[in-house]
């Protein structure tokens, strides 16, 4: 094989491999299982800082659990409210708080909660967003009030761009 | 020193050691099944007293259940919404009087009854904690008023340290 | 008040407790809250006495739950299985053992554990008769092997009547 | 017997109670978070060096979930499954698929699947064992070949004391 015919093989492969990675990047708005690990690790890390024992759920695309852990001590209860709260923030495409404005009595959508074998619509629930704004799944975070609910699970979804 | 004052040092400290074991049996954070049962015998005597018909449910640190009881002529309605106030309660570690204070529509988490299968909110659940103050456990009392159910569960979870 | 009056009184309040005895006897099939609690008593200490970990439950006449207890260390996942194995013994009035036998593929009435919630179809489930032959309700056993949980049944089932 | 001798009498016996309250803290029947998430990744290793997809779920003592995470491009369907498994693993204390083994048509537990909410008994969940082997939890695995899920669960629980 002479120079000329090694260099026209890596020109092909190189090609192949930019198609393949532009390819994948445009038919893929899930995220990796590597990435909700990610969020999931740095809502831990928040969390521990401020000394708040939370569950944290991390689903896909398709609204199906991607990744979890519920630390020690924390809430039994909170384990479904964190996996309902990130489903209903993917479900809806919304903050969790957001949807449960619209719930109440009175409200457009009041009782929603009772679709879908269940939601959680108060804050806690937050879409996970890809750098070009495309929602690759959602984050829910239970154990703590929930103005640091929302904290932590704003800060886990924003983890994944930076 | 001599050999007696030697021994004697031995006595206590073995002493020590046996007591330390004691201790441990008594600050796992399981409640026993005799812990349990007579949780529940101390809130039937408390609702016989009192001519309340109710049903009595402890579940373990887990929130799985460890004990029931449903006195003669009780609402069958009641056996699910004690155990649900016993599981509730430990849950989020709360009166589950409580919690529904949170829940009501305007409430902080409004639906979260919606979660774990069912919770219960209202007055009736209490965690049920050992002499050091570790949860290891709750009581759920369902089938008079709210405060009778409250009162009664309270005494139920009292017991267990007198 | 002289003898005769007071032996007056005496056989009318002698024909009134019979009455009422027997008006009792009559209309009730139900097992009472303290029958229930000797019931898993009697099942308990023999469990106790061969040193194997069960759950005990016990369902009424209307195969709702009466009376429970998990003993420290038995299955979590017995809970659900002891009080399916009550309320199936009910449901069909009948050893559930011998239900068992009648499920198997190609059997009469095969894989009805899909209905009613889902049944426990082997050992362990039993009828509780009054002295009459009445059944009154239903005991579930689950923890040891299935000899031991029907054998232990059996045994809480008979004490109802001793 | 001198006043040294009986210093270090007492030195070994202040040790001895130290050393029981440390053995306290190791027998502790719970699965901390940092060891569930080090059984998951432990077992996600496993599965990467091996290209084979799973999901993989970590319960507690009290057969809650603790830690999950799902690969890339495994069947949604082994969500449930894979949370199946390592509740099952710890509801019984059992490999899962040796509890399948009892299962089956004409076996002494069959159809026992049909109690709480679903059991998985095929092999894939297995429980995990402190260093004193006492149960503090289980994993479940599920997505590959039923062989490759029970060697990616063993390898995950035995992780936790190496």
């Amino acid at each position: 094989m002479n120079l000329l015919k090694s260099f026209k093989i890596c020109v092909i492969m190189f090609t192949l491999i930019i198609l393949s990675n532009n390819t994948y990047a445009q038919i893929t708005k899930d995220i990796k299982h590597d990435e909700a690990l990610s969020v999931l690790l740095a809502a831990k890390k928040m969390a521990e800082k401020s000394n708040i024992l939370v569950n944290i759920a991390v689903v896909d695309a398709g609204a199906n659990l991607k990744a979890f852990i519920r630390m020690d001590e924390s809430f039994i209860g909170s384990i479904d409210v964190a996996i309902k709260k990130a489903k209903t923030a993917r479900y809806f495409n919304i903050d969790t708080g957001k949807l449960g404005e619209l719930t109440q009595p009175g409200g457009i959508i009041y009782n929603i909660e009772h679709s879908n074998g269940g939601l959680i619509t108060f804050p806690g629930g937050i879409p996970i967003k890809n750098k070009d704004g495309k929602i690759i799944g959602a984050i829910g975070v239970s154990g703590g009030t929930i103005d640091q609910d929302r904290a932590i699970a704003t800060a886990g979804a924003a983890s994944v761009i930076e």
